[in-house]
């Protein structure tokens, strides 16, 4: 029967623009050791479609990978932001679009082994083009729409792989949208 | 047009037991920053299907949010190691089970924004019971397994939420398994 850890020590190590790294003592019975805690803001993912069910994509250099990347709108939920604003927020900044059918399809956990943070996913529908990108200052975005099935191709092919929007189809396959 | 940033400096800051941590200076264009890339190994996930087509899940205490998960059989890639015999030995020591009936579904990246590396994804059918597990020294795992449409009841109700799972019945979801 599994069950929870004690924490004897939570120690923060090094702070970054993404993370907060803590080192954790823990001990379960008679195991006891040191493990890595990365905290960080927790995340939006947008699945915007617009009024002709064409899903609107952001295409940029990502720097994990020192490549390019096809994803969904997301960002970082700012301190005491409320998730739908946040959502609602990076849609208008990353492509200029607004939409006023917006639905909470499910979270996940970034990464439950290190990381602390969660990630919404939100539908938004019948999105319209309201402005031009507002973009952060080291943000170059290019945008781009796909039908579904078109999104889905690119993920057989490989050429969209983020586990995030991964995790999303995941979501929109079990959500009745 | 987007495209590639030039990296002026790559410095490693910090090595610990998930990830190296790395200070990128990079430029596109008039723009310049640093930016946080962690390094990890790969990882692989397995989706495991006893004979009676049941999932082979695991069950466990996580660091990262400090609770206990439901996940698929997952870990770490070692140096040099391929990933279709990583899959194989992780099945083999937190469930103690086998299959001759592998298939890789895909691959996605961990976190394209600030992480390097990569997870692929494999479908293991009629997997047998051949051993006890073999775990490492600060691992508890629990198996627990569940049909597919349980395993969707799970997520959707929250109880499920790893993004890699869910990334995982993505692929699913567009394989033809």
């Amino acid at each position: 029967m599994i069950r929870k850890w004690k924490t004897n020590s939570y120690t923060n190590i090094l702070n970054t623009f993404v993370f907060n790294y803590f080192k954790a003592e823990r001990e379960s019975g008679e195991l006891k050791g040191q493990f890595d805690v990365l905290e960080c803001r927790n995340w939006i993912n947008v699945f915007a479609f617009d009024s002709s069910n064409q899903l609107i994509l952001v295409k940029q250099y990502r720097h994990g990978i020192d490549d390019i990347t096809i994803e969904a709108v997301a960002g970082v939920v700012e301190k005491g932001e409320d998730h739908l604003v946040a959502a609602k927020r990076e849609l208008l900044e990353e492509t200029g679009h607004s939409s006023d059918n917006w639905t909470h399809i499910g979270r996940v956990s970034a990464n439950p082994a290190f990381m602390n943070n969660y990630c919404d996913y939100y539908v938004a529908r019948d999105c319209l083009k309201v402005s031009e990108q507002n973009l952060d200052a080291l943000e170059e975005i290019d945008i781009l729409t796909l039908s579904l099935e078109e999104a889905h191709s690119k993920v057989r092919s490989g050429e969209i792989h983020h586990s995030l929007f991964l995790a999303g189809l995941g979501l929109l396959s079990l959500s009745s949208l």
